[in-house]
């Protein structure tokens, strides 16, 4: 099957007449702007040189590989139309934990293989931030940039290997990233983003002929990083709109990527309004840091048992537990709520919980798994103090819900047609339980829809659907991108979150009958 | 005298401020494009990694750099607003026998100086032919385009140093050539401009970095070259055309580049007609080629002394005659017209010439300087052989002017409001003399200007004015290119015209009172 309206064409220039004394550039230039309907395209001097020959040679037949930046389409390179030689992309999420690189074949669409690996950048520092102080010191912005392309390269050229194709034949990078990550991977000045008023160097990276970032891919590549709104409000978001479609509903839906911070999304095609969150102390080290990340023997899944009233747990692989991680956290506390071993002010009750609370340093812990069933030898527990910061993260994400959806779009919940959660943390809540527990509006169950990594499907969209090109533009032109004012209402607001599932309980009808 | 028109402008990025979150790159783009009225602007990456502290270290102030191709603006570097450090350009006339380099203030529109060379492909090749066969051969092309570069750096530098500016002061490239010498200035194969249909690699070549051409200027300079309208009329003759605002002129005016080749143009603003000739046998080897080029000693003008009749000669620097140069042969030829030593078909009349006439091999000589006189010991002669070549060739020049001012535009000599003649060769001819041979058409002589290099002048143009850019591309698309077609008709007329004048002398009614 060939993807017929994607970046890969195969043309048919006009060929030589009498009449025409068009120079080949030009007619090539014509044949590809017909194709495309398109008003200007850039063909770069390498292609040029060869022309004359290779269009005598292909008797003016040529498969083009295109590319698109703000100003023109791109002509990547021209190959022979009967050579089978393979044309690839590769969409990357340049996450500041995880990358993952995926590999798209670009004349059929479709995915070949996927590669994660964790950001080496981490070494340096673990967030953001701390790389953003260390770029800026001596050699630091080179080190980090080095790191980051370094390892890209070796995964793609990795992944190609392991799906029997070679790193020459990718021709498209499209990377999205955050704002900072985008810096850091372009290898631009990044130390503003951090420092009042926070103004990115760059919005909208132009494309960009791959061997200029040190891409290691075919040697004509071009590589195209996803535009930012802000410096809290980067491409991973922007790509995230694209992959959920949100630009193009009829009806409002909103999307919710809940990662280290909480970004927000609401509208329509025809407004979008998103707020990010480094929504004060509330959110900071939210329900994404406080469990594990996921992997082997971490508690994911928690409910309870209709007839003993026990709490069950899952664990991934299932094997012996040997920890937490945020959706497990989440359907921890919705069990502990329905099934009254907390109030509705998130403190332990003692009767309910019996001999699973204990005291340690005058704080409550609940032990969810006694140490004989542990995979550590150690009980795995959940302390008061855990409980709060869920509660207080909880409650500040149902604010923020309510202060975008409610007092900016002027909207009720039950208005949104959609709601997207996005993110690989976002992936494993289970929405009932997010519910139970007041994090998440009382919506009908169908509204929800995990979209898994967005940030990944957005540029995989991108490689290929060039239309999505001007959509990721009109996206970022027309979104309203509102900052989070934490003032005297949002507290209001908040102080009436932190309880289960609400001070306003009538807000969650479907409890009614659960608690 | 700042020129605040240029390709230099000094700006002011909009400050920070907390209520405009915009980035760095967007903030300074949107000041570019409201100083350029403009829509697109491209940024290199190389300017985006230092701009966050550039611009906070200026205040938001800085001096561009621009230029520009078919499709947006290009910011070619930022500068510091209050360094003194000059930003240059160089216009260059890539001849096919010698190329000639100005060295232009961008900032005042000045010329800071000019050198001249010969083109060092000419040992490789004499012609066009020679060289692009030699290009096709090998590492041919890689030779020619290497000798052609690296003289031109070489004289670019040495220009630079002799007026104490170094080559990194240089940020645009504007170059002119033929078809053929862009080609192999741009290192494209250009074997198919000499092969049957005649098609160039390229029409419109794109602004490209200068490092992509070998060009050792400034590392963030840019590299334009003229277009052309096909094999055989270049983008010297549109910077020609730049140069006598020819697609500018309310009334109809005509451009003759009088060189290796004929090369007309005429027109206005409204439409532009242009052919160019290889015109058959008639002008190969054509009038410019008769002669020895310019240099001390050769003949550059002859007269009739108006009492002795005798035929008076001035050469170069006033020197012994070595030779005679095309220019000095017109005035020959017309001063042995107008004192009769030759009849109206060109041939010697022996009694006229008397005892400067002699026989060798068959085939009257005419002794212009004996041998006592000549510079070189041996007397300087024109043989009925020389001067029947040079009949063929005025009267092709005629002819195709015929045809094209004629047959073509509908339009009598007498509605040229302008006669451009361009060339270096074009530059010495004196219009008297070639109206008086039949060469010209009989018009006012104040018709008549002199462009000199026209296709250095062009580029200097370019350099200049940024509006020059559109007029550029707007001469090349509305211009229309005819074929000369040596058929019968243009046969009959070319026999007319290699009489003295003109078999039909009516056409030079200022001759009637001089025979």
């Amino acid at each position: 099957m060939i993807h017929k309206k994607g970046f890969v064409r195969r043309i048919l220039v006009e060929p030589l007449s009498l009449t025409n004394n068009t120079a080949d550039a030009q007619r090539l230039e014509k044949c590809l702007l017909d194709e495309l309907s398109a008003d200007y395209i850039r063909i770069p001097l390498p292609i040029l040189k060869k022309l004359p020959s290779n269009l005598r040679l292909w008797e003016f037949r040529a498969k083009a590989v295109l590319f698109k930046d703000r100003h023109s389409w791109i002509l990547v390179d021209l190959l022979n139309p009967v050579s089978d030689n393979p044309v690839l992309g590769t969409a990357v999420d340049i996450g500041t934990t995880r990358i993952v690189v995926s590999l798209i074949d670009l004349e059929t669409g479709f995915e070949i293989g996927q590669k994660g690996f964790d950001n080496p950048q981490a070494d340096i520092g673990p967030d953001v931030l701390a790389r953003i102080h260390y770029s800026n010191k001596n050699a630091g912005l080179a080190e980090l940039n080095s790191l980051v392309i370094d390892s890209v390269n070796f995964n793609i050229s990795a992944l190609c290997k392991e799906h029997g194709y070679k790193k020459e034949d990718v021709y498209l990078f499209a990377g999205a990233g955050n704002t900072a990550m985008t810096h850091l991977f372009l290898g631009i000045q990044s130390i503003e983003i951090i420092k009042e008023p926070y103004i990115p160097c760059v919005n909208i990276p132009d494309t960009q002929p791959a061997v200029n970032l040190n891409l290691d891919i075919n040697e004509n590549g071009v590589a195209f990083l996803f535009p930012n709104i802000g410096s809290y409000f980067g491409g991973d978001l922007i790509s995230g709109i694209l992959f959920s479609d949100l630009d193009q509903k009829q009806e409002t839906c909103i999307m919710v990527d809940v990662g280290t911070n909480a970004e927000i999304v609401v509208g329509n095609r025809d407004w979008l309004i998103a707020c990010a969150g480094a929504a004060g102390p509330a959110l900071e080290g939210g329900v994404s840091k406080m469990g594990m990340t996921a992997k082997p023997g971490v508690i994911d899944q928690v409910w309870i048992d209709p007839d003993s009233r026990d709490l069950m747990i899952h664990t991934i692989d299932e094997i012996k537990p040997i920890g937490i991680c945020g959706s497990g956290m989440i359907d921890l506390a919705a069990s502990l709520f329905l099934s009254k071993r907390i109030d509705i002010s998130g403190k332990f009750l003692k009767q309910a919980c019996g001999e699973q609370l204990f005291e340690k340093h005058g704080i409550n812990h609940f032990i969810l798994v006694d140490e004989n069933h542990s995979g550590t030898g150690e009980p795995i527990c959940l302390s008061q103090v855990d409980l709060n910061l869920l509660t207080s993260s909880k409650a500040a994400m149902y604010t923020i819900l309510e202060v975008i959806v409610k007092n900016t779009a002027g909207l009720e919940f039950e208005d949104l047609k959609k709601f997207y959660i996005a993110g690989t943390f976002g992936s494993f809540i289970n929405p009932v339980s997010a519910i139970s527990i007041g994090m998440l509006p009382d919506i009908p169950l169908k509204t929800f829809e995990v979209l898994g990594n967005s940030s990944l499907g957005g540029a995989k969209q991108l490689l290929k659907n060039p239309d999505a090109f001007e959509r990721i533009m009109k996206i970022r032109q027309s979104i309203t991108y509102i900052e989070l004012n934490v003032n005297q209402e949002f507290m209001n607001m908040f102080s009436g979150a932190k309880f289960y599932p609400h001070t306003d309980s009538s807000r969650f009808p479907s409890l009614q009958n659960k608690i």
